[in-house]
């Protein structure tokens, strides 16, 4: 379950008036918040703690956050000139908090921890945008009417990624999330000619490390089969797509991460039962599922509804816990 | 093409400081704004100028525009007791400036007059989030956690925009958009359940009207076949499930209507014409296509593209235009 912290009161309290990006340039605060969900509830790995746009800041491109809002760069990128400002990212020179917090949650932690990254396309999107969008059309109009600026970009952008994907194992992840939460704007055509091999690229690039990867994107029901051809061990998927859908069309040699409704857990807790064995029946019990939300886990959402999740999923897949 | 005007100087010019809400309530700028893009290009129909919480505004609810953001409503739906707020919309006396504007714009054009209303799930979205929403979460969990508010909001919406539609015909309008952008937002299952049977009575009550319905929705891969079955003579989608996949699964005895990314349109000419071109051939000519963009027209598209497009499309589909 991403973005843990949020919807937890220790979590609001820890980092008072400090920004999300402040926070996790504290490797202290980053472990301990990456640790604080796994004190209220037997999880099954760690998410590192920390933020999609966290290499390009440690590269120099000067997001900053806006409450309420997310991520904003004043100055977005509109042009062939702006690639100029992305280079490949150095962890150690460039963002050595992450990969401290990320060797003390490894000599810490008894569950995996899984690092992460966000997708070329949906760095590109803040990026190109500025910020979060609805729609992200200057990003897809740059796509369509400037295929090489489009193509330095999203090159230049798995060259911060792949190291940012390689420092975390490096350091002890042993599991990785590459993200890609905007992707589900483009039809298949787009996603085929504009991302596909940017992604190929990225997965091939760390196809030698010694960790599993999953592979999310949001609202991905078109796309779904060409994200499988792009890469990673387990496709997450959100809660448009019934799972046992998803699973017909990606084939069984693939493993799925979803997918309850993340709106489900602000219900009552019988609610939440009904919905949650739902997925694990479309799951069927294959090994290959990753019991998850289809989405980060809501601001509202009470603790003791996900304290039960986690008991009941636990219990219904005969897991140790 | 919906959202008519947004991308027009002219448009710009003629609302000044006005917000949306006051301007449509001026029946003859309501009326010269539809007017403003037939002036520009030869369209085959006009999309009334209006907005989805007009009949809402209409019964007494305090929608304010925010500017940049869209429609607010400063004190949401959270309760069973708000259900009283809303009341069946009586269009002669609650909305006259609709039906004159309709009259109007009826009396004055050589194309059909295309009348609209928002669907119950994307009004009921409005009015428990208290304006637009990215995960649409509280208006979920009421409806997973409360089915007998859900109902009764979804059918008290029902008795507003029955009326409202049925209206737009009487006035003159000939044919109708049911507009459902944020449906998407939702698994088959709850669309089933908490959509579908609202859907079905709306379109049974508006079933003797002698117009074609459209009816709309984004990001609903997953929801086509409920949407048809749902109702309505033709299905809009959206830019992110290839036309002619969207056929296949609806079967040949239903028109669609779509489906350029807007996005599309800030690109150059000739990007514009390849991806037009392809829509049009995975429509493959048939009749029952309805050529459109997938959603409403970008604030900085260039009009001449517009224009450019539409010759195009006349061109291509042997339309006298």
């Amino acid at each position: 379950m991403r973005q843990a912290g949020r919807y937890l009161p220790e979590y609001r309290d820890l980092r008072g008036d400090r920004d999300i990006l402040e926070t996790i340039r504290i490797p202290d605060e980053a472990v301990e918040i990456t640790l604080q969900p796994l004190r209220r509830m037997p999880l099954d790995a760690a998410i590192l703690f920390s933020d999609i746009v966290v290499p390009l800041v440690a590269i120099g491109i000067a997001f900053r956050i806006e409450a309420g809002l997310g991520p904003v760069l004043d100055e977005p990128f509109r042009s062939r000139a702006d690639i100029a400002r992305l280079r490949a990212l150095e962890p150690e020179a460039d963002e050595p908090y992450t990969l401290e917090a990320v060797r003390a949650l490894a000599g810490e932690l008894h569950v995996p921890l899984v690092g992460f990254a966000g997708a070329p396309f949906t760095l590109a999107s803040y990026l190109v945008e500025g910020g979060p969008s609805r729609d992200h059309a200057r990003t897809k109009a740059l796509m369509f009417a400037d295929p090489p600026t489009w193509d330095a970009l999203m090159g230049a952008l798995v060259d911060v990624i792949v190291p940012h994907l390689r420092a975390q194992v490096g350091a002890g992840a042993s599991a990785l999330q590459v993200f890609d939460p905007w992707v589900g704007a483009l039809a298949p055509a787009p996603y085929r000619s504009g991302v596909l091999p940017y992604m190929r690229r990225l997965f091939d690039e760390i196809a030698d490390l010694p960790v599993q990867v999953i592979h999310f994107g949001v609202g991905t029901s078109e796309l779904l089969e060409l994200m499988r051809d792009a890469g990673g061990d387990a496709i997450g998927i959100d809660h448009r797509i019934p799972l046992d859908r998803a699973w017909e069309r990606l084939g069984p040699s693939i493993a799925i991460q979803g997918n309850l409704d993340p709106a489900v857990l602000l219900a009552p807790w019988d609610v939440v039962e009904r919905e949650a064995i739902d997925v694990l029946e479309r799951a069927g019990g294959r090994p290959g599922h990753v019991f998850n939300l289809g989405h980060g886990v809501l601001p509202d959402t009470p603790v003791e509804s996900l304290q039960r999740l986690v008991d009941l999923v636990h219990a219904r897949t005969e897991h140790d816990g």
